[in-house]
């Protein structure tokens, strides 16, 4: 049998770099036997080559460019991180009629539809199945699997730091502050978490499935977000008695049922029935639950990050471009073109709000009668005491956005209105 | 751009395939659009040309030899179900240097290695997602997305039926005979629904699993599958107060850490932990848990089957070989060979064991002794008083097959016990 020899050159040797030379080493002969590739790493460029990695010094350079120009290289595996000088190095390497196999979740949700025309123009590779989701098979089931579906709306739990805070905070009761030590020191946080808690993680991440799931071109910097600092334990303990949970939720969707319909992207924490399957995803997991017009709803979850979880995702799009090459074929993953996104106004949702009142008899009359005059839909109302005060919680049935803006407008100019605390999204079940 | 223009020749026009001749038409310009191929079904074959079915009768014939042979035809779709002359008419496709999409699950699972083996030679493809988990996009994760990961396990809810009338046993603590008829009326059973409920559809979906998971060459016929014909609501409301569902479970595995490991492939009733992700697939829904060395543990759910969803993962399958075609290229599945199956005695679980007792001092004493000698440690017993007698549940520690059949056997013997009620396997935390 002829067996194809596919040499890759790694741009960084980090976390995920470091456990795919683990993992070739490991699998590439059980690889060869069953996919008819043999794969090994060629060459590594890290920056600092005098840092012992236990590597044959052979295989390193410290010249990313070497590589993506190297014609003994065959394919480019990206594992550098942030925008320059990965761009440069991945465009370069198509230039030079390479396949890429990158994990750059920012690059690709900044970047993405430009490099992708890139690749297709010059018939290689581009994929990225680990820059969502991590080890979760998600991007080549939304490209392929479901090549014929059309997505209506894709609901994800993509960032683990978030939902390993979210999940502590409803287990414990406990505060975002007390949280966040814990999780930094289980190495569930990062020293700096501003990426993940303020949602920008996330953002790119919607970016990425905006364009595969719906086709749509929207750049992260365009995907407005909301991260989870604002959520009180309190919000969280409401949401529980209510029969809720909160999570950090991406979400992506077609709006309105016309041929070309308008889409909405967005991070946001979101209030979830605990029956619904996406409550269910836990701890630092993640998931992403799809609704096809013909194949209904999907879920798909696992760890979303770390190492091996992620090289195993890149390791499989290295297979599936080394046996593209194998037949000089390449993988298409589908244009993108910019479509209408839905004014912040007409987003259309269920929306759970937390205001403090005075506690004296016709506040509830006078609050409910500012949600009924801005044609807003009341589903559930709660009411604690709270000493001299009352907390009165809502969830309304699905209304407009600009709808509870113009209640919220009112209700912060009425006497009896003390506070607003929260006001967040809350989905139906599933 | 050129568009490529591919001709579909559909054998069956049933459920599914009436579905995806609508799908087709829904879904067939934002293919174009996306995609860059031109889908169009040319011909269906039927059984009967005289039933109106809506078509324009020049769509049909009532020859499906004449599909494979019509050199017009692209792509042979093939949704009639059964060996013959399902098996026959895809040999002559491939023969024919046509690819086929099948969504035979009885047919791949019986001669799968074959037919992968012919289309592999031909060069042409042979894909079957919708032949285990409907719409769930699972073979293709496994075949691509995991392609470089050592699963080790795959857990299966891969029958709504059975899914379906354990759940209603579960919830309403109804006996097996009382759902069935429930399930039968809303159209969840079948009128003879042997297949499904003594394990057979299981059976011939875990071998599919064993094939695209292992590699490994295991027959539907060489499956070992027990039903849920002997699930008493007994057993399932002992489990529930042990903190414990039981699923009709699919089980596919690796044993012990040797290089070429032997694989453990079935169908039966398992008792699995409420908090295992697996415990919340209710109702019809399907589901697949893998474990990889790698990725962990991921899973896939959704619905398992209904017309709709599967004619959605014939699509993707359609548009996955559409595109290849574009490039005269084609999937591999990668090959599958005989691997040794673990003995039976050999198999290594927890298991639930129910049995009905003398009450007097000493024979949970005498009981537990016997399991002691069969060298079988025990995690949790519970005793329930039945007027003149007990019932006794022991949770066992994970042991060896051939260590309960000992136990079992010196329990039958012993003056003490009236008879065992249950034997059956238990999963451990997910």
């Amino acid at each position: 049998m002829f067996m194809k020899s596919v040499r890759l050159g790694l741009l960084g040797y980090g976390n995920v770099g470091s456990a795919l030379y683990q993992l070739v080493g490991e699998r590439a002969e059980a690889i060869a036997l069953r996919h008819g590739v043999e794969i090994s790493v060629a060459k590594i460029a890290v920056r600092d080559l005098n840092r012992d990695r236990g590597l044959d010094l052979a295989l390193l350079t410290d010249d990313p460019e070497s590589i993506v120009n190297d014609p003994e290289i065959d394919l480019v595996v990206e594992l550098m991180g942030g925008i320059e000088p990965a761009r440069t190095l991945i465009e370069k390497a198509i230039s030079n009629s390479k396949s890429v196999v990158s994990g750059n979740k920012e690059l690709i949700a900044t970047h993405g539809p430009e490099l992708i025309a890139a690749a297709e123009l010059a018939k290689v590779d581009l994929l990225f199945e680990a820059a969502v989701g991590g080890g979760i098979p998600l991007l080549r089931a939304i490209r392929e699997s479901l090549a014929g579906e059309r997505l209506r709306r894709v609901l994800g739990i993509v960032n683990g730091t978030t939902n390993f805070i979210l999940t502590k905070m409803y287990d414990e009761g406990a505060e975002y502050s007390e949280v966040l030590a814990e999780a930094q020191a289980l190495g569930f946080a990062e020293a700096d978490p501003t990426a993940d808690v303020e949602g920008a993680d996330a953002a790119a991440k919607a970016a990425i499935l905006a364009a595969l799931a719906l086709g749509a071109d929207i750049r992260a910097e365009e995907v407005p977000r909301e991260g989870i600092l604002g959520i009180s334990g309190d919000d969280i303990s409401m949401a529980k008695r209510l029969g809720f949970t909160i999570k950090l939720l991406v979400l992506v969707e077609e709006v309105g049922e016309s041929d070309d319909p308008d889409v909405s992207v967005a991070v946001r924490p979101t209030l979830i029935p605990v029956s619904h399957p996406l409550a269910s995803v836990r701890g630092s997991f993640n998931a992403v639950f799809l609704e096809g017009d013909a194949a209904g709803e999907l879920m798909l979850s696992g760890r979303g990050a770390g190492g091996r979880p992620s090289a195993s995702a890149v390791l499989g799009d290295v297979i599936e471009s080394a046996v593209n090459q194998t037949r000089n074929s390449w993988s298409s993953l589908g244009g993108t073109r910019r479509r209408a996104v839905v004014e912040p106004g007409e987003v259309e949702a269920a929306f759970y709000v937390s205001m403090d009142v005075l506690d004296r008899p016709g506040v509830l009359a006078e609050v409910a009668g500012v949600f009924g005059d801005a044609g807003v839909s009341i589903r559930t109302v709660e009411q604690i005491g709270l000493g001299d005060g009352a907390r009165l919680i809502f969830v309304t049935h699905v209304t407009k956005q600009s709808a509870i803006d113009v209640a919220l407008k009112s209700l912060l100019g009425a006497a009896a209105v003390g506070s607003v605390n929260s006001v967040l999204h809350v989905i139906e079940e599933g």
